[in-house]
């Protein structure tokens, strides 16, 4: 498992985000101005004068019961019935897709997932041995006669996936949302097939324009779908809480697992959450975010429209962190990546999100956390970045546009 | 994977602890009255108020620097020299355990473990698929002619474990201590046999009596050494912040695990932690949990002399969390436990932690949680529910005293 860890990129990105020189779109962080900090701090004090003994305790591996009593109430307040047993906290979403990983796959197994997908996903099915088929994706989500003839396939060389992964809303890295045809279609497809589909949903609640399509969850229930849930991008990530929600034969299996993973998450974190769940605090915050995070993606598409050449065309989506960009298919956004990180911008390369190491023309640009100013200014030093590079290009005999990534030696240091 | 996870035990532990009418030596909890309360609240507020733009996003999947840096001060100032960057913070010691099983870890592997020794480690290392090796042990710690027998006979057999897992103070469950010859010979042998040695040490810095013997972190360095620690025991679980110290290029490979399992630990947990080690805090703790309990076990063998039967005998521990008590060969502590919880006392069999199966006739007591006056109470109710287990087996044939565990149909609801 330690050979087949292959992403530093997070961790990378994670630490330019400190570096005050550099304009950043790599992240998919939210901005520390956007914070609920007085409500926390008001909730923290609550929490450490009433129930400090219980919140620096253990607590159950299943999690504190009054936070899985208040996700459950979250969904069915939203007419998803989620039980409470149908419940497991963990240390928010990757920690999800860890014990997921580790309770349905065996080394060799196939995995059906978006093209491209949440390179950190990716990387934990692959850290288990599990083998990716990316199905490649169009604006309306999964191309379907792709993903039908695929499943075809592998049921006839007896070789049945183990589960499709989806991020249903506000994709990361693309931002396309999957319209509701095609859930019914993989829905129904899941259900031929007897496939598990696990919805991993972490931005769905920050839509800014459009209607709210069914979660998968509403479609298929617990029988066919397990949904994650994150704080994350809600509130906080600083406090690592997020769920898990399944039939509960699998919430019991993957709450063994926890325990021989992490024993409990954060009691303090979890208390925490049930205040603000109580006292109905995300709502209003959900609401303050999705118009900073609204305006940001619009100046940032004005940005891109003011600066950027023809030959580059981007998503436009209803919600969530991302832009993702194309470039014209001979060019590399790694190479690119060079041409920016002189001028002190960076954003992530998009074939790390393709599970077949295709995209190297595409590239995740977050709009969440930079500043307008810094946003406009980010997408100038690009415009340049990309202009520079095109030149170099005109000047180049062809073969050299696409150099081996060995080439690429300088990525790893300057990412 | 999760065919293999077995023990509910410690899941069933936590809940039993809340209730009320359970006398519970099973946990291995700290008592919330001896949380540091006011402390806890002083730092946050102080955390909260400068600092907590940082305290709720993301931090480094290798840990907030600062934190780092103190957990490598605090060897430092115990003579043992860990850089910087051989610390990994982890969300606790489990996680540490997890961490190290995915890294070093493939199906069939051989370890090697103390005979007894921690089940949550044991079921960890389980799930990865290992074949567990227990070493018989006395009041030394490890029979090192049998470590050294097994060693040879696996290195001949061309079946070299991976490493020689280790608790060297207070073990869990036995209490017991390696002494300093045992670890020089362990490390002897485990440089003899380039293995790497994992020293699980949670509850060493609650020592009673006697005096600290060497880490084998000193005794033989990062190139042979994995030391973990934990804040679980030495300030509260629920903040649930631990840390490994290792080789740089194990670090490296563990935090790249780390990203895929749960991105990062709670940074407001690790910026807590920060706080605690930089004004002294965790010392002034310490002093006060080690009369607190240093007086409830002295309270506990005052009670366990008083009302046992002569055929129990019991370690007696420089430090820890943990009594370790032998009952006569022919009784079973699993069936002594449904006597137990009659009488609303309950406590873990010690078959749970050989990993052989073996010590049906030996069951673990935690001191640390009950109030003296509980304790007391808890083992009168123990040495009355052993009296008529015994009178039980007194009128019974000799064949049905050990009866195979399925008879113990019970032992999941009543634990």
């Amino acid at each position: 498992m330690a050979n087949r860890a292959e992403g530093k990129i997070i961790q990378q990105i994670v630490e330019l985000v400190d570096n005050p020189n550099v304009i950043s779109f790599a992240g998919g962080l939210p901005p520390e101005d956007a914070f609920p900090q007085e409500e926390f701090k008001e909730v923290m004090a609550q929490v450490l004068d009433g129930k400090i003994t219980k919140a620096l305790q253990y607590t159950s591996t299943y999690g504190f019961d009054e936070l899985r009593v208040q996700i459950s109430g979250y969904y069915k307040s939203q007419g998803s019935p989620v039980a409470f047993d149908e419940i497991l906290v963990v240390s928010a979403s990757q920690q999800a897709l860890d014990l997921i990983s580790k309770c349905f796959i065996n080394p060799g197994d196939k995995i059906i997932c978006q093209l491209p997908s949440y390179v950190c996903a990716l990387d934990t099915f692959r850290s288990y041995g599990a083998e990716l088929i990316g199905i490649p994706m169009d604006n309306e989500g999964m191309r379907i006669d792709i993903l039908e003839d695929r499943l075809d396939n592998l049921a006839l060389a007896g070789q049945a996936p183990k589960f499709i992964y989806i991020i249903p809303d506000f994709q990361n890295p693309t931002g396309l949302t999957t319209s509701l045809e095609r859930r019914q279609k993989i829905v129904t497809l899941a259900q031929k097939h007897n496939l598990l589909i696990i919805e991993d949903s972490p931005n769905r609640e920050l839509r800014y324009a459009g209607q709210h399509q069914p979660r998968f969850m509403d479609l298929a229930g617990t029988d066919y779908v397990i949904t994650l849930g994150t704080l994350t991008k809600l509130f906080v990530p600083g406090i690592r809480i997020g769920w898990v929600a399944a039939a509960p034969e699998i919430i019991e299996k993957l709450m063994l697992l926890k325990q021989t993973t992490d024993i409990c998450s954060s009691t303090l974190s979890q208390i925490v959450a049930v205040e603000f769940f109580k006292r109905g605090l995300f709502e209003g915050h959900l609401e303050k975010i999705k118009d900073l995070y609204r305006d940001k993606q619009q100046n940032m598409i004005d940005a891109l429209t003011a600066h950027m050449p023809k030959f580059v065309s981007w998503t436009k989506p209803e919600g969530g962190l991302f832009l993702f960009l194309h470039l014209s298919e001979n060019m590399s956004a790694r190479h690119l990546l060079e041409f920016a990180v002189k001028r002190h911008v960076v954003f992530v390369p998009g074939d790390v999100f393709h599970c077949d190491g295709s995209g190297e023309h595409t590239l995740r640009l977050n709009f969440s956390y930079p500043s307008k100013e810094m946003a406009t200014k980010g997408i100038k030093r690009l415009a340049e970045a990309i202009d520079e590079y095109y030149q170099v290009l005109l000047n180049r005999p062809q073969q050299e546009h696409y150099a081996p990534l060995e080439d690429f030696k300088s990525f790893e240091q300057i990412y």
